[in-house]
């Protein structure tokens, strides 16, 4: 019913926009390359027959009119940005497989009952700014427009000067319409679905997740003549974070995760003690009373080593999401479109964030997941198969049709 | 016998080029401010009727005639490079302090009897290349001038390109000639003089020193759902290793220092598992035996916590030199110089490398050192006094007076 060669063929071509050495893409939100991509995307929305519109936070709708085109849409998507050594899946399958979608049911020439909608939301990895899914999240009333516009890159440009500079501020409010439903596809990201043998994953739940910023300022000094009782060293802290929050997630395993990703030294020099160092924490867990235990303990934690060193401490937790469940009738009509295509599947409980988690605040909505090789993904590496993707594009037009016929 | 207000005003002017709002300096090594600061000191020599030339590593000889020209010159220096985030004091002292000796002589209508010199080093503080004290190396043989302008900072620019960019890549060859002894005077960049209320610092003794480089190399990994006991995070294994220097630094005290300064985190992005870690390990102690003693630790604890993570390790130790006696009749010709001028004073370990370390090498050498406020260095709020900068610059002059009419 879908043409998985096609769809397989605009993967590969998406992907050598911001092509990196190793077989991945380097495509951060709202730069030079991001705008690369959406213009390409809008081209091929176009020929497929598509009415574009952009809105205030550069979010994309492609949308294929429908029999009865008053009805609220049903809306397909996910991003388009990557993370800096990204793979050529994350997100750019959700937005593919919802064109494929079109493209099928240009191909058959079938109109829908309501009109389908095919979206770009901009800036869901949360790479160059934080937090992730800032855009949906403003599409779904959790952010307010100047919240999500004043987002910040680490050199202090923000997402409005930004969306503005590549030509994506668009005109269209944010949100604020009635959405049939939402569905979106995407790779796994992690190990489960290859490890037992499964083409589909259908998503009932996404982890809850918190985000923080912490600094810690000691005393910059020199390296040589500073005896060590003397010291305030900030990466020594920092460092003791680090192992924290790792024990932190190896504590509430299995289903618990603990990083820190991003790290900034101050002065940056060999032979010079940091005297400031800025890092990040990213906590998950799809038991929102135990992400709480870890909240606690990350704190405890933070002030016992900070005291411990004589470090100043700036403490920030800067996002929040409970634990989602998706729509019920929704996850039935993924469920359905397993069964109509005879895939194997499972109930999967999504590890990482997703434009669907905000979606579900608006509309109703459910993810189906494919499998990436070895679980692997936020790496150049990142891989799938011709079969999975089309095997997870199949379903979501199932899902689709059974939603925008009802 | 020296202008004390004098050389103060010439520090306060140097401080200008490249000051930063906190009040220190940022002049790193070859940049376009570098060249700034180099061209001030060659106009200020010029003033004072020296003769200058630069050597191929950009070391710049200020000279001052003697009765006997023939003679090896007794020459006094240190560097006018900085740290990032450095202060007004750290190098430029032992530069300025010379030219007002030269100055001083001039004022005195005093001729020497050897000539003498003041020589700015090129790139002491090993910050923007490692290592440090790289061109007084190269000009006492230790290591080779094809080493010296290939040392490359992060962004992979040499020493050599740099040098020719500013125009300081000079024709002399790089030492070679007999120096009759040399004297460096320097901020003690330590707690000791302040502390015990001593204003002269005779520097009997350089702490040895190594300094490592060390990549881990894990893999980049998605933040929500790679299970922690899947992960190889390679920021995890640095923050231990980080936490293993500070171990063995304390462990080998009080004498010993332990220092992570630097570290890379690639990608570096809030949700990705970082995937390699570039940092350096910069030791020091007076002791050789328990230098070698720390880096036996060094190795074991890398090799062990990159075992326990999975993570592989490239471990390069990238300098060292031994602990550092100065010439006995040098360090006899500062006390004869303290004694004269009657300040207060201690023998003193150096806890920093200097320029004088490898002069050391190809010349009778020794240090003055003057406290400086807090013990504090390689930090903007670096600070001394008007007395304690006179002070050192008077003991320099009787100890050079002492050689250079020998
Ligand atoms: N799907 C995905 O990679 N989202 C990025 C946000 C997150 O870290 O969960
Ligand atoms: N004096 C000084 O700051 N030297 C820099 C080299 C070192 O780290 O010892």
């Amino acid at each position: 019913a879908v043409n998985g060669s096609r769809l397989w063929q605009s993967l590969m071509d998406m992907a050598q926009v911001g092509a990196t050495p190793k077989g991945g893409v380097c495509r951060l939100a709202l730069t030079d390359i991001d705008k690369e991509g959406r213009d390409l995307f809008v081209r091929w929305c176009e020929e497929a027959g598509c009415t574009v519109s952009v809105d205030r936070m550069g979010n994309i709708f492609a949308r294929r009119a429908g029999r009865d085109d008053t009805l609220p849409p049903i809306i397909m998507g996910s991003h388009l940005d990557s993370q800096p050594t990204g793979g050529k899946y994350d997100g750019v399958y959700g937005v593919l497989a919802g064109l494929e979608v079109v493209r099928s049911l240009n191909d058959l020439g079938y109109v829908t009952e309501a009109p389908v909608e095919v979206a770009v939301w901009t800036n869901e990895e949360g790479s160059r700014f934080a937090p992730a899914m800032v855009s949906s999240g403003v599409f779904a009333g959790v952010f307010d427009l100047d919240y999500g516009l004043s987002r910040a890159d680490l050199d202090g440009r923000t997402m409005g000067e930004e969306l503005a500079r590549i030509g994506y501020a668009g005109e269209l409010p944010v949100g604020g319409r009635k959405v049939g439903a939402y569905f979106e596809a995407h790779i796994e990201q992690g190990p489960i679905l290859e490890a037992e043998g499964k083409t589909i994953g259908v998503v009932t739940d996404c982890q809850g997740q918190r985000w923080y910023e912490i600094t810690f300022t000691g005393q910059e000094a020199h390296a040589g003549p500073t005896p060590m009782t003397r010291r305030k060293d900030a990466l020594l802290g920092a460092a003791r974070v680090v192992d924290a929050v790792n024990r932190i997630g190896l504590k509430y395993g299995p289903f618990a995760c603990a990083t820190v990703g991003l790290m900034q030294i101050h002065p940056n020099s060999r032979n010079v003690i940091p005297g400031r160092v800025f890092f990040t924490v990213d906590f998950r867990h799809p038991d929102d009373s135990i992400l709480a235990a870890m909240d606690g303990e990350l704190r405890a934690a933070v002030a016992e080593i900070a005291d411990g060193i004589g470090l100043d401490s700036d403490f920030q937790q800067i996002w929040y999401y409970a634990p989602i469940r998706f729509d019920a009738d929704c996850v039935a009509a993924v469920r359905q479109g397993v069964e109509r295509t005879g895939h194997s599947f499972r109930d999967i409980v999504s590890g990482a964030g997703h434009d669907a988690c905000y979606l579900s605040k608006v509309a109703p909505t459910a993810m189906v997941f494919i499998p990436c090789i070895d679980g692997i993904s936020h790496n150049e590496i990142e891989e799938t198969t011709p079969e999975w993707v089309t095997a997870g594009c199949e379903v979501l037009l199932h899902a689709v049709l059974e939603r925008a016929n009802a």
